[in-house]
């Protein structure tokens, strides 16, 4: 690449949002720090990107922390991990010309380089269409990317779901749970939401085809979901733990399966939640109807990938399977949008806007 | 049945403990009452059967509570439920002569009646050899019945043990621990026991052939344990709960799996215990490992039986597996037994004497 390539030229500022301080509990905006730095260049086989969608998912709150995951941790001093869309400003490589749109792991910044192979290619140069048609990218950040795979493998998987059981999804209008709540509707479960407004339930319910959702912000909430699963719980897909799991555990039946996605209301927890250790209520129940609870992380089930899309693809096509995106407009606002999304304030797959689509 | 059956005439009273208080946390003595009633009479396609063997297990101590369970409780006044090996004295039947001894869930006392369609015949009449073989027949309450098929179909089935794993067995010397560790090494496995006192961990390594074994009452558990598995866990076989349960976590490797058999540590809980919720770090190794958790009762998997006791036969004629019972004699000492068990003051598999083997 040349210093005079004439889109560089214009835009030769690369800001990046870094990691200044690990939070303890909720992430404050203090703990990330806008940094400009010089547009890095790509070497051979790679290619330098422009990022137009970064897509914001809890799972970004574990990585802010120095423990041991499944992932490294964002070091301090380090830019931001998360998935975007990017649309390619310098090739060295035949597989992804200038002007495609890849996806990949790129951080929270407006340029990256990456190795062409680990990018996936969204869109060719040669397939470009109109400006609407590019600002669709976003769904290979939600429907048709990481929360629609973990949803389609977390639910067909260890969920197993089988016609005219009940499914009770948490999260349940959330970029993962909107999706298993579809796919189990279309395979004849009775599909139960828990979501955090009445407007969210009312959208679960009204566009999602869900057959009820309920409000786990309500005082009556433990009754209001035992009233919508007269038959109990076959399968209970976990986003978020805490109140929901407790009141969902004495309704499940014999032989229920938990795939277990993740615990959102933990995750900004500085200490044990205090009034008893709640272990043995929960073993004793899981014991008792023989229940099936299984962690899985995407990133193990690449090998699904390909089923996945075509189904997927079919679905959208057909308008069987509707989504929801939130957006947030630049990438100033990443701090925010993750804080959003750690305290369900967003309302649909959140995606920062962080570049022009043109 | 005529009264002047020589053998009723006889002993024409039958001693039965049952359950007249529900215990709040450890079961007393004083919980139960031994009672005396007439010795029943069968009818049509029934059997009259003397106790001579009776099974003490952990289970029980859950049938005394009043609580939905998998099964129900024990009513207040009721005769204790349990499995006992029992000779036909008066049969109704032709599937089981008198003289044949049966399996079946007669509960604490000396005689009762079944429908023949429900007992198993362990020995026929015809088969009857000497006092020391019919002593043998104990063993179809651990070994070769229920404690052996649990061990069997939970390591086994959801288990899935593989060349070359680590296996930890909470409960080691137990009915159901001591038979999981010996079939994980046949697959193959390094095993490694959790077991109450030095003496039991002595035995588990030599001769039950486990790798390792480690005291849970050291103050030293959590560094023996992590030291014992170098490799971390692969397999963790959870008949316990509580300490070891929470020590074991942070050793577990990627795609894990917990069956889930029982939580002895629990069962005598009056309140959740005290310092915090620890539901969230469950949850979340169970996530950042991809660990499957799943429970079992064994009364659902009699379709394994067959071959588990074909297996079982050939390893106990082969001397490959080695089983341990601990006696109490006397109808009058099962309440002890059972409270015993449940503080693991036993030492293999318990085993109540009610009646003579003659």
């Amino acid at each position: 690449m040349s210093r005079t390539d004439p889109w560089i030229q214009d835009r030769a500022i690369n800001r990046q949002v870094t990691l200044v301080s690990r939070p303890a509990g909720e992430p404050r905006k203090a703990d990330f720090k806008l940094l400009e730095e010089a547009v890095p260049e790509p070497g051979e086989g790679q290619l330098l990107c422009r990022t137009v969608f970064l897509s914001i998912d809890p799972y970004m709150r574990g990585r802010m922390n120095d423990a041991k995951s499944y992932s490294s941790p964002v070091a301090l001093g380090g830019v931001m991990i998360g998935e975007s869309i990017a649309e390619v400003i310098h090739s060295n490589d035949p597989s992804a010309s200038a002007g495609s749109y890849v996806r990949f792991s790129g951080g929270w910044q407006d340029y990256f380089v990456c190795d062409a192979k680990d990018a996936t290619v969204v869109l060719q140069a040669s397939e470009r269409g109109n400006t609407s048609d590019l600002m669709q990218l976003s769904r290979y950040l939600g429907v048709m990317g990481m929360p629609g795979l973990t949803a389609y493998v977390g639910l067909l998987d260890i969920g197993q779901p089988r016609e005219g059981e009940t499914l009770v999804v948490s999260a349940a209008t959330g970029a993962v749970g909107s999706i298993v709540g579809q796919i189990g509707r279309l395979h004849g479960c009775r599909v139960i939401g828990v979501a955090g407004s009445g407007r969210k339930c009312d959208y679960a319910i009204n566009t999602l085809g869900f057959d009820d959702c309920v409000n786990h912000h309500s005082d009556r909430f433990k009754h209001d979901i035992a009233a919508a699963c007269p038959n109990g719980i076959d399968i209970y897909f976990e986003n978020v733990g805490g109140k929901v799991f407790e009141n969902v555990l004495p309704l499940l039946n014999v032989g229920s399966r938990i795939p277990l996605c993740g615990g959102i209301s933990y995750y900004n927890l500085t200490s044990l939640p205090r009034g008893g250790d709640k272990v043995p209520v929960v073993m004793r129940a899981l014991l008792v109807q023989r229940v099936k609870l299984q962690g899985f992380i995407i990133t193990d089930h690449d090998d699904r990938r390909a089923e996945f899309e075509a189904n997927m693809k079919n679905w959208l096509e057909q308008g069987t399977i509707s989504y929801r995106e939130d957006f947030s407009d630049g990438l100033a606002l990443a701090p925010a949008a993750l804080i959003d999304v750690l305290s369900g304030n967003n309302f649909g797959k959140k995606v920062v806007r962080v570049g022009k689509v043109e």
